[in-house]
């Protein structure tokens, strides 16, 4: 048996770095399967990192191994870990917090190491690229259901980095929210769900004002894009449970002119 | 046995909406081989996927299952389809047209049915990524060669969408066509065949005068790149059978600062 | 047994191209794993898609088969080569040269042959699109072990093209290097290594001075990004071997408004 790893970095499909990987995992581990998650991430965004993979694990395989590599210390003193979750699902990845908004979605860490063992890095490990030279072949042995405690010594999980999502600024009838990510058809996803929508006292409301730096618009709240016409925008709950500002048939963050961590304030 | 499934959308790559219809192909069918045909079709473009999915259709494997998603509506009144061609092959997607000239080349529609059953549906179904939701594990049970008819009712084959691509305007000595789509090496696409150049009495010239939106150039009918001098127009018939305007180790898109939609016409 | 495939090429994957690729050798050798390595090469890039090859070399499973495709002469006189090399890995591409770092790091090129054979090729072969139509059947039916011979008759190792990696121009207390590339990190790898930094002297020192197109900045030596302050350059030895200028927690290419091809010079 071999465990299935998803594979989520900041490296872009332009370089060679995922490739690499590749390889090094096919060394070790030629039965796994891959799953390359994206390798889109913003470029050192840990944050964004951690929540991409957090909001994936309901729809990958249960048994998998998450190979995540969001590094802007690569080569410092951060630590490599490798994490069992109380629900099963292996994490390997910088100790920066990448890693923690998907432990707690996974019932927490039950044990975590240091990913040192000599016969699992590829030596002389380089410092800039620890992808190919820590992670990946700790992955894969994993991958080859090899024990956590091979790969280093335990480390205690209570000292383990987190990241922390933003809360949105909510008053009576204001939600202040923060631009997330925006994805490729120019949707606006923000760090604030319904319920947050309903605590504004913002909800079931047919039409709502919607500030941010170019000025004001209207937008309607909807199930879909498709509920309002074509260029027009619609607050909606995107596909990973946030609200997100969209505009049917068109890009919102073009037709607002904003981007990824701007403010949003959302009133009646 | 395990169909392998080969998979096109409009997703791109910088997010992951890609990688998480992997990871619900692996959960249903972790044997399946997985081909991404291209998740570069400029977003919503319902004719450009069409094409390059039917022009690809003789390279893959026999026994496909072919996952496509273009889907401006999504969310909306549009069927979720899954169509058994005449000569084997599956298609699964929205019923918008993207999937009519790839069955139109595998000899026609032979049976569908609308993805309804709540056993292949990940519930609860979101409003804006059927992709996850519908269409990837539909193709993923269709992978682990279920009956089309497990996945809900049956529809009349009549009248499922179809997509429609432009002809080219021919008269006595001009040929004039759209620019269906410029690839990464800046090759331009036309609407046309090396038929129709016949049709308009411009086959065998050596040299052709090309009026477009930046003015009139003059252009070398040739078999390859190669065969005119570097930084000089070709044109080309292109490895899906179309006529393309290209510059030898150049873009032609660059070169004469068009894009995809515009007109060019050809005559001597 | 099958070999598994290591794929690199400047198609880019904005277009299916690499996706056709990866159809024609499931119909080959459906059980074969590929690799994509990078089909990030920039358009044309010979040189560097010979350099990008030879530096994964070591990363790659040992029985792999190299397809690589970055191919401005495609269609002309230039030969499609198959070519054994002494340490085991078999190599797919043009004769252009860009196998030919590859096969000085993996013992010299042993045997090689020119890919005519009928039931390797695709009939008809494109004038375009020889990745499809020769290089993908070709490494494919390698990957299935088959003998290298029954893909076209021998030729002569000494005719085949080689790529040459331009020098550092080293004096005593200057090296002059060229920017080989960018990465998506804003990194910018040098055609110098570790040595010739030694040989000109300049080997030891706290801090040197950069001249280059936008002026004269102040650069560390330093083991990684991160032992500079943010947004400080550091002079680092990259994950290839060669020296790069970064820019820890930021992009050198952006801070110093240059890119691949430009001249550096380091001096004390």
């Amino acid at each position: 048996m071999t465990r299935p790893i998803v594979f989520l970095t900041d490296y872009g499909l332009d370089d060679e770095f995922v490739g690499v990987c590749h390889g090094v995992i096919a060394r070790i581990a030629p039965d796994a399967r891959v799953i390359d998650l994206s390798h889109g991430i913003p470029p050192q965004d840990v944050l964004r990192g951690a929540l991409v993979l957090a909001a994936a694990l309901p729809f990958m395989p249960e048994d998998a191994v998450y190979l995540a590599v969001v590094d802007p210390g690569v080569g410092g003193p951060r630590g490599a870990i490798a994490v069992q979750t109380a629900h099963g699902p292996l994490l390997v990845g910088p100790d920066n917090g990448l890693l923690s908004l998907a432990w707690q979605e996974l019932g927490g860490p039950e044990t975590a190491v240091e990913i040192t063992a000599p016969d699992v890095l590829l030596e002389p490990v380089s410092a800039t690229f620890h992808g190919r030279d820590v992670f990946a072949p700790a992955a894969a042995h994993l991958a080859n259901v090899a024990d956590l405690r091979d790969l280093g010594p335990e480390v205690a999980v209570d000292d383990l980095q987190h990241v922390h999502l933003p809360a949105p600024d909510i008053t009576d009838g204001e939600l202040a929210a923060v631009i997330l990510g925006v994805d490729r058809f120019g949707n606006l996803q923000l760090n604030a769900r319904p319920d947050d929508l309903a605590e504004a006292g913002l909800e079931g409301l047919q039409r709502l004002r919607l500030r941010h730096a170019g000025g004001t618009s209207e937008i309607t709240p909807a199930r879909t894009f498709d509920d309002v016409p074509p260029g027009e925008l619609a607050l909606i709950e995107d596909s990973a449970g946030f609200l997100a500002v969209a505009a049917n048939r068109g890009s919102a963050a073009r037709l607002l002119g904003i981007s990824a961590g701007m403010q949003l304030v959302l009133s009646s």
